[in-house]
């Protein structure tokens, strides 16, 4: 038996997401067709995280175990060959038979991409939220907003309902905020997220760009997980999970 | 009688270019069926560029003639209510009755994405090209390439046929090359390029890239026009028109 690890990048726009499920099309449940199609095996395909409908991944990592006497290398080619072209198999590599790309994962990088202009994009638009407000929004008070989340925190009052993990702890390395003439790209390091936390805390973050939430509330919101105080979840497209480390000190992607 | 200048965005990919044709669906078409939507007329709408089927705009220019009353900035927000999400109006303004989008042009900065990788990319797609030579692409003598169309030259050599252009003298103020990571952003600033000039520019740079031409070839072709001296034509997603300039000293849009 052997354990391959793949990176894969997609476009979530026309997915259900990674995880499998009755009636939709998956991104796990098209890799699983694929690796049928080049080794006749049906394989349970572990993702390291589980992104949501339409989110993005340039750094999607995976494994699964199979008897395929495909050389390592040669899983991207073959996988790149059946599948369709908005999921592509970046690398592949022979692991451990213990490597568990889920277990296994020590931190990620998430981006977010926002569209800052009264207008929304022609172009890209699959990529980008389009945040509107653009006179009234202070990328200081962004900034300002972002740092209250650095640290380790319970965040239960920035997890969706729908997940059923007991401990909500975990600890975000870094938020780095990028600013590009319209496009604000935030970045996001940290050991783990929770179902849609980061969606809610840049959903907060740009609240508080326009005011509509202040760095009280903001830490009385951590400090209680009290989900009542305002917030916002920012839509799905503008996620993209960029990297994921299987190290204790992950250097940066940019 | 008025004379409104837009700035459009769009995203040319479902599109025949710019320039109105018969049984095909063109960005001139789509805004002039909005500007009859919205003021009962028929007007032709000129650009400052013509792009080509398939390539992008941030900044297009276009100015057309109207009687209609509506506020200049209103325009905007009226063209976008009726256009498709592909084509998006950024601004709006009242001109002098003889402003013209096109003649009154000074310069233009074009850009062109390269995803410079063995495989695809995953996302982003319908924007970049995909230049699968990795490991024998020098970035050095890509520079040292284009650094060879900086000036003024009679780009014949550099002109697709189908064009009835006498004057093919042309003026490249710079070509500035960005890296980062897997991608390589060319951003062209001239007075006017000629059809296909800038695609067949970036497909000789490349080349030049992978050694599959030289400097002494490209000053050749430069200097004798010859269309035969190798060449290639990289594909039009990978170009945006990003601004147009009225004014003989434009800043840097970066």
């Amino acid at each position: 038996m052997r354990n391959i690890k793949i990176i894969i990048e997609y476009d979530g726009t026309k997915y259900s997401g990674w995880q499998m499920q009755k009636n939709s099309i998956t991104i796990q449940e098209e890799l699983q067709k694929a690796i049928f199609k080049i080794t006749g095996e049906r394989v349970n395909i572990i993702g390291a995280g589980r992104t949501d409908a339409g989110v993005h991944a340039k750094g999607q990592v995976a494994n699964f175990i199979t008897k395929s006497g495909i050389p390592e290398k040669q899983f991207s080619w073959a996988l790149n060959s059946v599948l369709k072209k908005d999921i592509v198999v970046k690398d592949s590599q022979e692991m451990p038979i213990d490597f568990h790309a889920c277990f296994d994962a020590k931190s990620k990088i998430y981006s977010y991409t926002i569209y800052n202009s009264v207008f929304p994009p022609g172009i890209m638009r699959d990529y980008m939220y389009h945040f509107k407000y653009k006179k009234m929004l202070e990328i200081e008070k962004i900034k300002e907003a972002a740092d209250c989340f650095v640290g380790t925190f319970d965040f239960k009052g920035f997890m969706a309902a729908g997940s059923s993990i007991k401990n909500t702890v975990r600890t975000i390395y870094s938020i780095e905020i990028i600013e590009n003439d319209d496009i604000i790209k935030i970045l996001y390091h940290g050991n783990g997220f929770l179902y849609k936390m980061i969606r809610m805390i840049t959903g907060t973050i740009l609240y508080a760009g326009i005011n509509k939430i202040n760095i009280e509330e903001i830490l009385k919101k951590l400090e209680t997980g009290n989900k009542k105080i305002l917030g916002a979840t920012a839509p799905a497209h503008g996620l993209c999970l960029e990297k994921v480390f299987y190290v204790d000190t992950p250097g940066s992607i940019y």
